[in-house]
């Protein structure tokens, strides 16, 4: 039997009406965890669940959207789907959010023709993905997986309100959520329909991305510490210059990319010096930065080697430094299985496709660490994302969910063994 | 005759009465020109002037303070001597405040010992000589030649009050400012006691620095224009870094002064990056810096070489940037027969001496336009200057008031041609 299409025109009109939740005071389409727009989205999203034709439709005690399409077998581990509907500061229409409306589309494509899979689909829309004022993003996904504790409800935003307090005031009981882990082994799969926010598949002009893995991130706080002098009588030669060591470590960290596994980056995102008078020789800088990659060993190895070259350079201009290497998230693996089925679906439907890693991290990045997981991807326009150009056409996002279902279809029938 | 000596401990009580006129709220010793501090302590130097023994004690149209001892010819060119009072936030104790100090010390051996110059000596307390938030230091001198503007005057600090309103706060009539300029040629000379603020005569285990010039400033805003990315999703090969760009730069100009005439120095003091999420490539960067040196020639190539260099590694990076460039002060050269005078006077003293150019800029650059200028440096320690740790021994301070007052005496008897 030939699958049943998702109907884009459906697709289009949920994309314009999600759109509308949007922050008039900020720029493109803002829609932050914990506002009040975020608010008005969740309760339009929860009668969207409804009316796919989803049961048990709730927000679960970590603030995650939850439904359910009871399976033929209501005692097999569930398959689960979903994605995340908010969206950073001036950013786009489609990033997470064509995973969630792509899972509704398909509910109602099973609905519809009269399917019925053998196991359980829920489908979920995780509380807050991006990152937010208190420092942790993929807030519902998280939760599941034991990875938020006591200490986070007491980060600080700029404001100097508690993550706590921001659970709270949501109408969200943080005690509650720290409760909210999932027993590994109890889903089936988690499988993730998103776009790209990379150019790679447009690049080799491929409809759809298998992943391979999710980029683990190493984040790196460099304090350089050297001395202030007058910047007309100080001798170059005797100067300590904390901003030139910090400048030869954004080189080092830009550089220190090049013949690593592919997809590996480095970036230095802030440097900060501490001074403003004029005529003065910068004796204070913060550097902030982050390396990704998909290898866990380039990440040890490159941390190491960034340190020691950063130090070195930095003695060598009289400054020391103090460097800090924390992990944003562990490199996250697709199971092969899963890989597997969703080329197979791809190649069955007739798109091309391309196994790439993610460098961006996702709810599914957390989850992997109780479930299978896997993700398809479809092309972002000009790889541009987290901005009001972002764009994937709606042709591409039809063959996404095209695939995506039957990736589901196949994942029923499959069983994956850890 | 033996020149009289000055009195040490009239110096030391001096420099601790002034000390006391400091801001309680900021580091060091604080007193930024226009604050009510500076006002007080401007009302006790006019009270020193007078008690100093000096005539026709007031404050000029420009903010100055200014005393006159009235020579044998009072028809003849004068020779102005003098520095200023106001220090940088969390400053020190010395730079300036020894010059001043210094010709009042001048003024009453003079006077004690009824030695008669030729020449009036007229000293002088420059208004706000350093950086101020107004972008514009050197306020008293620079009015003397004509170089502030009406349109200096609608610069805005911080608080977005102009400097007009700044000088009309402070009881100055801004218009009338305008008009302060001094005839060229009508002084005879300007001489100036100052702290050295580097390192070198310390270095080389001299007494007296005999200035050879003042490096001229050129100063420089680099406005860098990438493109903001996903840090995640991103090749490092299709980044537009604009902080990897300016990394470049900020090396490029620390390198531009290997091999530069001696003194030649150039420093950036600031990078300032506009964005502010984690996972962003930096799409926009500011860098402000600035090249001194006393070879208007070298500043000029290095300016061209620089620009060139910045622009082309920056097109490497697929960044755009603008450069900007203006002089804060050009090149000043001391005069030749006072540098002479100097040097002979130091040595008449027995104290070693050694031609050194100031890195740093001084009224005395400014003063040049309109007379033969020259300056004498005493050692800073460790260099240390515009910070608390700023230090010069007593015993420095008084081998500078003595080879000044030589150089007084022996100018008081010279024609300067220029």
């Amino acid at each position: 039997m030939k699958s049943p299409e998702p109907v884009l025109e459906r697709i289009q009109n949920q994309l314009l009406a999600l759109a509308r939740f949007s922050d008039d005071a900020r720029p493109g389409w803002t829609r932050q965890v914990f506002t009040p727009v975020y608010r008005a989205e969740r309760d339009w999203m929860l009668r969207q669940f409804s009316e796919a034709g989803l049961s048990d439709v709730h927000t679960d005690v970590a603030g995650n959207i939850v439904g359910v399409l009871v399976g033929r077998n209501p005692l097999a581990a569930p398959i689960v789907i979903g994605s995340h509907t908010d969206t950073v500061d001036g950013g786009g229409r489609f990033d997470g959010i064509v995973g969630v409306l792509g899972s509704l589309e398909i509910i109602r494509l099973i609905r519809e023709n009269g399917m019925h899979l053998y196991r359980s689909l829920v489908v979920m829309d995780f509380l807050g993905e991006e990152p937010n004022n208190f420092g942790i993003g993929c807030l519902g996904s998280r939760a599941l997986v034991g990875q938020l504790k006591p200490e986070d409800l007491e980060r600080k935003n700029f404001e100097g309100a508690t993550l706590g307090q921001a659970y709270e005031r949501f109408g969200l009981d943080p005690g509650a959520m720290l409760g909210a882990t999932v027993r590994p082994g109890s889903w089936h799969s988690y499988v993730e329909l998103h776009i790209e926010q990379g150019s790679e598949l447009e690049k080799a002009g491929k409809d759809i991305g298998v992943v391979t893995g999710i980029a683990g991130i190493q984040r790196l706080l460099l304090d350089f510490r050297g001395r202030p002098d007058h910047a007309g009588t100080r001798r170059m030669e005797e100067r300590s210059d904390a901003l030139v060591a910090a400048a030869e470590a954004v080189l080092a960290i830009r550089h220190e990319t090049c013949g690593a596994p592919a997809g590996s980056v480095g970036t230095t995102t802030h440097l900060i010096s501490q001074q403003d008078s004029l005529n003065v020789v910068p004796g204070r800088v913060e550097l902030r930065g982050e390396i990704r990659s998909t290898s866990q060993d380039w990440l040890t190895t490159a941390e190491r080697r960034l340190t020691a070259q950063i130090r070195a350079s930095a003695a060598q201009y009289g400054v020391d430094v103090e460097a800090m290497w924390w992990p944003d998230n562990e490199v996250a693996l697709a199971d092969r299985t899963i890989q597997d089925v969703i080329s197979r679906s791809a190649e069955s439907l007739g798109f091309s496709w391309e196994a790439i890693p993610s460098g961006a991290t996702h709810d599914a990045a957390h989850l992997s660490h109780i479930s299978p997981m896997g993700m398809v991807f479809v092309p972002s326009q000009a790889g541009r994302s987290h901005c009001p150009e972002e764009w994937t056409d709606l042709i591409d996002i039809g063959r996404g969910i095209q695939t995506f279902f039957a990736l589901i279809q196949e994942l029923d029938r499959t069983e994956i063994t850890r």
